[in-house]
């Protein structure tokens, strides 16, 4: 089945996805981040598919997430180490880890604990604002075509629309001219 | 193909996952988020198949992010909302937002702009500890067995490897005994 590509829209989140390519990647990057490097522990903790891991693994080093290195040289042998994305993608494993363990968790409880070193207390990862430190939620945040959305693309309605391009702009508050 | 159920391991990222199905979902949410409610509309945003399209917001409703609702009665005709768990799923993409227009937006720039209308400032997200707001990174969070983790798999080598349940505890600070 042909997959549609997402690689092309002017969206981070369609990108991202494009990217990874299916659910296998995120959880072999939660394996690196458990400090797996080498390619038959990563088979033998994920119980993955050899074609599939070895795929993942080559995608995962094209996109520069990992950084594929000779670890023996009789024979040659390769581990695979997290790149500076590779390591910024933690940040999306644990938003989407908070996410789980409130929402999937059931009565049994969460099934990992994170710990963070900083403070040296148990905690789960919060979204917030870069600029005030302050939640960022659904109902705070609004969105508008950046520098990198096709300029051909903002003369769409429904592009528009979902920017609100065509709304009135709010008056700052005062009395009414 | 079968695809591989993630749904009951102990993992909350690979339960997120199992969740999701596939990677048109966190686009339908992306869609609800911008106000999307309705089936065309989902379907003209995305450009998606009807039948993907019908298959991705049943499993959303199944999963309580969304919510089916009448809004006409003759005919009867649905919109879907979005649950208090489906707004908090947008955590997940403001992360993903944020390492995507960090690392996959070229030279071109963001393809979308978030105002975070708390503080009034365009801004990124970043993912901190819940606990003392500092930065929650892969070098400064440990992991450990909650008590959602099966007792019977915390036998296993590998595990108790992953967990370093069997490294000797680090002493605090003080002379050595």
């Amino acid at each position: 089945m042909k997959r549609t590509s997402f690689a092309n829209w002017p969206c981070s989140i369609a990108r991202t996805m494009d990217l990874l390519g299916d659910w296998w990647t995120p959880l072999v990057l939660r394996e690196a981040f458990y400090g797996i490097r080498r390619f038959d522990e990563f088979q033998q903790e994920l119980g993955i598919a050899r074609k599939t891991l070895s795929e993942r693994l080559r995608r995962l080093v094209e996109a520069d997430l990992l950084e594929k290195r000779i670890y023996e040289t009789t024979p040659i042998r390769y581990e695979y180490l997290l790149t500076d994305s590779g390591r910024d993608f933690f940040h999306v494993l644990l938003a989407m880890t908070a996410w789980g363990d409130r929402w999937l968790s059931g009565e049994g409880g969460v099934p990992v604990i994170a710990h963070h070193t900083t403070c040296g207390h148990d905690a789960e990862a919060k979204v917030v604002c870069s600029h005030c430190d302050q939640p960022m939620d659904w109902d705070n945040v609004t969105c508008r075509p950046g520098l990198g959305y096709p300029a051909k693309l903002l003369t769409r309605p429904a592009v528009r629309r979902r920017f609100h391009l065509d709304d009135p702009v709010a008056e700052s508050a005062g009395p009414a001219a």
